[in-house]
């Protein structure tokens, strides 16, 4: 692997209330894709202009990371809808970024949904299909994020959108492929993320929790920017690929 | 006048609330084109996705009608807030109703606020300045709505963005020009109604509330969807137009 | 039985948009205790304020009816969240509707959730335990309106919180004792209705869907004031009990 | 002066996302009464549980700190709102700390509008009567903290609910009395805070910004907990307080 995407969510303030502020702008300086909160579950109208006109500074790709409709809860709760709702909502998100965007002569790179919706997705077939036939129909160039082996990435591999698989720098994994969900996210040691991501890259493979090897595909690292620590795994992470001469660029 | 424009608020739902919901059906049968609320005062995404397909079957055209920030207040209370932060809210919601119409092949005609921001506009300088710098960098070509003699309407003119300046079938004029609101809006006389509409369109002038003639020049007619009887309004308004050979076409 | 209990929701308007408005007033004049909308589903402090007028001129009971955070869904969509948050969500809707009631001289006599959220604690054991644990401290007299055989209907008897068993109206039961939930709510046939309260109240039995009686207790008949034609099966309802000398009074 | 209240905002942190929260634990060892945000401007349920139980642990009065219905804005943009809406509002906030604060066994002291609000009430007559008039109604001993020579403050003064005066130790004053916001918050110099409260609780007395000292009278110092440095200020003024034998306690 010569080139990788790096990406993380950004603009996760709203109002008054500051998530990765200070974070963000140093944080983004290591990525080559920002995923922008768009409103629902975290994000204003103020934020996500900000945030664009960051990423464009820094020539990070812009991508819509829509959630469920609840600030309160961060979009971390699952909601029970109907599926042509949530599509909905996820239109309705993804036009107010992207109208945002263009306001700064941005283009929309990707799309990657948050929280309790982007593991709601991976699952749901109904919801799934629905999404990926809506994005056909609005861009079907559209690059869109998932997990390795969801229901959502079959779809779209099926259906024609292009997919970017992703492989969770600091998220456990088990043999089955899953990643484990811990409430309390850990914070973990800089060189340990790094070492474990370069070998992702150059061998294809990640230590599970059953402490045996497996076999994983992916073309873009995610690191969560509310993980503690994140900008020391941040720089660590990018010093390490850049130094193994793997260069971190956005897929398009 | 051969032909005239005449647009209505459509889609002011939210959830299991309606407003003219089983009016909206039947009131997009006379109109030329529907002002689409974008959620910040009403509407929903649901909502929207169901009014701009009943546009389309209709063959009416679709505009964006953005609000105050302010479910409770229907976006008729003023917020105060500063230019970009209202341009920000305002850019998001045009978006977010451009790309539910997209996913329908609908392409947006117009941009019209609402309420309380659309006086607000009509008022301030600087808001409106930085609207439509904002529009002529998202869409040079995007028809704005406004008030004739307003502030948002001379820049515009001034900066290029195209204007449909309306009148307002509903509303009492005073002899400045302005439109005097009344608290409870009152229930007119569909004949009355159409009369003076129709007065408007062949003579150029309206009777103001001094009971003296005003001259005035316009693109569309504005008829308030909640103005109480706005069913009646709107069939005899139209029936008086087509009876008159003034043809009802949206600009576009 | 000689004196049975009538409960309806109430004050489910939400700023500009009214639910059963015209509805409430006349409805309201044949039940006997109201359940109001506390804001979070439906509801703001201003409805509230008018909804506990009205039940205080009518002499009308009042109870809290809070619900999911979640205007756009109006409650009816379940999300998973901890218990502890749902609590203090109640307590706080419990609250906001005791104050505005106090300032009417108006004292709270029950506490009934909405929609999804009654159907979370009636199967819920954690949440439910905490809500009545709650409840106990403060106010243990609060009487708390649940579904006969419910989880949280045991724990509120087993620690003491008295409860108001309901027998719904307008709903269909099978042999298990369970409603049966129907997505799109049946219009009644308000003889047949006002017939079938009778039998329960008279013979403690409904037929249910299977075609065989089922043997019921209840305190209240709950009629949901967004049933298709709830006025004329209120109406019809509250007739039938006159007749057959049953009086129709608030527990308390 | 022997004794001083000394105020200050807490629990404004909302979901996911914190402010103040590392400060509020610490800084709240050095206040005697706590004005806990309610919801509308900021503040959730579970923020205002939490932060009552702090309160009670360390023996510091709790009162409501209502806002505007303005999450984005934080409660600091003016809403322009007829004045039964505005008091509905409050009470529904006040409620519904209550409950929570009731269910911790701890009673509400006072009643403290926010930001916006503060200032609406400090000069409209209509809604700091009607405010007031309803605070007669539920709770004629709640303290109402207000500016000294406010519209609010002297309604109150006239129908006997009590009042708390306030001197802003973190803010700058003019010869009228008045306090001169600045749109941004500057940091200070802790002695110099500190010395400038002792000096207004010893001498009755603030250096205005024309150079020139205003006699002031009030019960209760304030601090803003947003205020750049609020911990290193509170802990100096507390420090300042005590080592000259003035006695921080809550007026009751």
């Amino acid at each position: 692997m010569q080139t990788v995407d790096f990406n993380s969510d950004m603009g996760e303030s709203f109002g008054a209330w500051t998530i990765g502020d200070g974070v963000d702008a140093e944080l983004m300086t290591f990525i080559s894709s920002a995923n922008v909160a768009t409103g629902f579950h975290a994000g204003d109208p103020g934020t996500m202009r900000r945030t664009v006109e960051q990423a464009k500074r820094l020539g990070v790709a812009v991508g819509a990371h829509p959630g469920f409709h609840d600030l309160v809860g961060f979009g971390r709760r699952h909601i029970q809808a109907p599926a042509q709702e949530l599509v909905d909502d996820m239109l309705y998100q993804l036009g107010a970024l992207r109208e945002i965007a263009r306001a700064q002569g941005v283009r929309l790179q990707h799309f990657k949904p948050h929280g309790a919706l982007y593991m709601h997705l991976a699952r749901d077939e109904e919801a799934a299909r629905l999404l990926v036939e809506n994005l056909q129909r609005v861009e079907p160039e559209l690059l869109l994020y998932c997990m390795p082996g969801s229901v959502i990435c079959s779809i779209a591999q099926q259906l024609g959108q292009p997919v970017i698989r992703e492989f969770y720098a600091d998220r456990a994994y088990d043999l089955s492929g899953s990643i484990v969900f811990t409430r309390n996210v850990q914070a973990y040691d800089p060189a340990v993320v790094a070492a474990r991501v370069l070998r992702a890259c150059q061998d294809g493979v990640v230590r599970t929790v059953e402490e045996e090897d497996l076999a994983i595909e992916f073309d873009s690292i995610c690191l969560h920017s509310d993980t503690p620590g994140a900008l020391d795994l941040a720089e660590a992470t990018r010093g390490a690929l850049d130094n193994a001469g793997i260069r971190v660029v956005a897929p398009r």
